[in-house]
């Protein structure tokens, strides 16, 4: 909405540096950042369209002329295939460029983008404001080796959460919370023995079963994680590798698979790799199936979560797509729950901002990023230094986490 | 609401001057004048104010004592008959003088308005603030003549349209979209040939068409049509006349009558009169029946399209509303979809200005005056000529607009 | 929301200060005090945070552990009972330290308030912040008198005032409205006879009610009325003492009791005393049963009006709740609608401040003393000489009110 995408002034811009510089280093925010409609708005202005995010998948454009609609921060934008190529996609905005008319109200195929108010056309292929940047060719392989190309849909639900964006990112960055609020991901994932509590005993009960995995699939399957920070130019990204742990296949309820291997695996050897794309998309890819998360800010204090699960375009028709979603089904309706508690509180006068533990350091690490590329948006001054950029101190569920501390920007060794 | 009612600061004032300054002519508003709950404050402080609008029919308040209750701007008017003469019809805002309570909460008769608080009691000649200003007196022979006020009313409908009330204004001012998006208006009004598209063969057709109407209606009939620009302190009408078309003798699915004739006209001659009262209230009058079209803004993103039909008070009890109604909300219900559509792509970042063509001439007079208007309501400068006021160069199917250039001001001869 | 709590710059303040001064006294309010965001925002920040109110009845957490969560000016409130002791009752904001999120999210009982996001713990006695201050001593003896500290609930309904809390007190502080909108109640009380219509005979009936019943219940009881003003660091109540008249023993349809007596008192007298706490909560005592009213600020346009009805703990368990409640229910219901009616018509442009006849002294008193109070704590000044915290000069109902003058400062003697 147009509230949300008015130009701030001068004045108001200065208050917001000024909020950003007396930010206490591993604290929470302000209440502001989380609350006040301004700051979306530059956030809108300024932060948002430097992001990279997944707004579709490939398969949702099938053939030549196939296009889809798509929801991002309060826009709609057109995903097109205009070609027979593999990367024949382009992205429009659904405004006419006559008098400024949605131009599609529906998916659909055809050669001509065709405006239904006074009929102005447009071909696939462009006159109309495009809005896509190529992403980082470093994590195309990484996508390819879990078959996420070769991906069809089976199931896609928006947990819409009633809390400002950054909270549900808060959120999905620790797993210092599991225990208290996710049961099944607790009882599920060995790596909850080091990120959701600090002990020594699990610890080394992780790093055990870790060692033992590491043995399974060899050096050149281990290795593989990635930490690329960013910057505001460059797209972020990072994987890492992990054991399910317990034996378990992959992330069902019983640890048995759910489909068909994907991207050309010859075993199932127990793994998840996790992917986070951007600031704002996530993959999850064990064996078998992929879950894609979107989060989409629609305001202040609304979120769109979109998961959305993938199998491998030729498996079997009759997949159980319940049992598919079922780990992070019922992990996201609990973490929708927990982060509108947390809007709820943020709302209070009372609140102020609490300190991140180290359970919390990805979260804190988001947090610091966040702060430094909105001031250097808003006043277009580059810090001295990179400290902002650098990597947390423990990564989600990296083998490192294991036990021993990480050096600055060296998630994998 | 009050937000909307609130007084801007001459810093927010002057931005609005800036926008305007920043205007292209003959190209469509920047986003703001859609959008900005500000600038629709300054239109209801300073614009709206100015308007002339129709709030009722007179057949409303039959009676001395009879009043009603209408929505005007977020305002409640009570439309009271205070005597028994023609015109002793008076409005009132509905609010106490005493501790502001609303007076009426529905339609009634009597001698006092009594307040339901502490029962303050008023007279229905004054006491209160009245906001009424008699309407111009060269319109009313031509109401008359169409026997506006020997009507009574058949039917009401409100499409109430999700847009900025420009845009519905936007809509109404022009035909270029009535091809794509009004089939049933576009097979039943001649007109469309040259309104709805740009092509010799059918401006000839249209021509020829006219001119047959002219022989046998005659002279006098054919030049009717009046032009009064207005400006902020007279009211701006204007009244053309059109054949139907294609020997359809009213604006009926058959072209076939639907009421008996109005205004004591002797037969039928398949004419269409077509007025504009103000610049937000319009009359569409065949020979049976009108069509009564109040745009009341509601907020900056609403808009209340109301539509009364009438018909002559003594007509038959039995006449069809449904048939009545027909071309006006077929037409209404396409035109409120394409608005919304309208108002939701221009609230997108990528919304730009675009060019009017010449089929939307009347369309883009509208916002240069809407633009000189505010522009002089909120700096208190007159600027000099009055090209703004000039009438555009193609009226909205006036016997002119059948392929012969237009003069400035000129638009019956 | 935070919306409303954020801080208005100096020029905002200004600008309220300077229609601080503009009010006319005994006049009702400008219109952006009744529907101003921004001034319930300063309203929100400044006074309310100042105001003594009723959150919950102690008989809510009856035991060692219990806890309760109430609603106060957007926020919530945890109230708990950490002992055995009486005064064992503490409030706290429900927001954890940590990073913000609601701790409690429904009624309950234990030793250890835990955070369901990370499991944060906290003790009943702290650790969290409190927000609440003894209440004044002089009031504790004269509730007791009325047994409101041996209650139990048998009711409680909130009627949601779609109006400013303003509104909302100045309907409550006066009777005037009584006669046109109140038929029950003008039936029951006799109080109405003064304070509803201005007329020698009434008043002189009204004087006799109150000199017999003086006779029957003797001067110690007679004299019971008090007035404590109260400033910005003292709480105001008042309580007085009348009649319900015509032989009624308590406020029921039949004037009959609905209930046993209360607070230890050996017969019914056919008085009710009438309390006023800060200055949004309220009791109504007649012999038998209490009537709790809490006015609750939601935003600018939106008031909670919640009503609690308590007999004595040791009442049957088969007494009528709904023969209780009828008296305010009717009541309130009717005050709703008006007070709605009221907002409704105060947001026209067309609204004016409007006098305060002598019948609706204690609303005026209400807003001057708001108004200084505002102007207080935005600038810092206390104005000189103390009228504006003078009694009004006519008291709701005391028995100087039957005929005779009021001194300032004196509401009992």
């Amino acid at each position: 909405m147009y509230a949300n995408d008015k130009m701030l002034s001068g004045l108001d811009r200065a208050r917001v540096v000024g909020l950003i510089d007396e930010h206490r280093k591993d604290w929470s925010l302000q209440q502001a950042f989380y609350l006040d409609p301004d700051i979306f708005a530059l956030e809108r202005e300024l932060w948002f369209p430097r992001q990279w995010v997944i707004v579709a998948h490939s398969s949702e454009v099938p053939e030549k002329g196939s296009y889809v609609i798509r929801q991002l921060f309060d826009e709609e934008i057109i995903v097109a295939r205009h070609g027979d190529g593999e990367g024949d996609i382009a992205a429009y905005y659904n405004v006419c460029t006559h008098r400024g008319s949605r131009l599609c109200v529906k998916d659909g195929r055809g050669k001509l983008l065709v405006c239904p108010y006074h009929a102005w056309s447009f071909r696939l292929t462009g006159e109309l404001q495009t809005d896509i940047e190529p992403a980082a060719a470093g994590l195309t392989d990484l996508l390819r080796e879990n078959g996420v190309a070769n991906a069809r849909i089976v199931a896609r639900k928006n947990y819409l959460t009633k809390a400002n964006w950054k909270l549900v990112l808060e959120n999905f960055l620790e797993c210092y919370h599991c225990r208290p609020a996710h049961p099944e991901y607790f009882r599920v994932n060995g790596h909850v023995k080091v990120t959701a509590m600090r002990d020594d005993y699990n610890a080394s009960e992780w790093k055990q079963e870790i060692d033992a995995w590491h043995s399974v699939i060899g050096d050149a399957e281990f290795h593989k994680g990635v930490w690329e920070p960013g910057d505001l130019d460059t797209m972020p990204y990072a994987m890492h590798r992990k054991p399910i742990g317990s034996g378990r296949l992959t992330l069902s309820d019983d640890g048995q698979p759910v489909s068909c291997l994907m991207g050309g695996r010859g075993k199932f050897d127990g793994g998840e790799n996790g992917f986070r794309i951007g600031r704002l998309s996530f993959l999850s890819a064990p064996n078998d199936y992929l879950t894609m998360f979107q989060m989409i800010p629609r305001n202040a204090n609304e979120t769109d979560v979109i998961l959305t699960w993938l199998v491998d375009k030729d498996a079997d028709a009759s997949v159980d797509a319940d049992k598919i979603s079922w780990m992070w089904d019922v992990t996201t309706i609990q973490d929708k729950k927990i982060t509108e508690d947390n809007a709820d509180g943020i709302a209070s006068r009372a609140y102020r901002p609490g300190p991140y533990t180290p359970l919390e350091s990805q979260t804190a690490f988001f947090i610091e990023t966040y702060l430094a590329q909105m001031r250097t948006l808003i006043t277009g001054e580059r810090r001295d230094g990179d400290e902002a950029w650098a990597a947390p101190s423990q990564l989600y569920a990296s083998p490192q986490a294991a036990g021993k501390a990480q050096k600055n920007g060296q998630a994998t060794s």
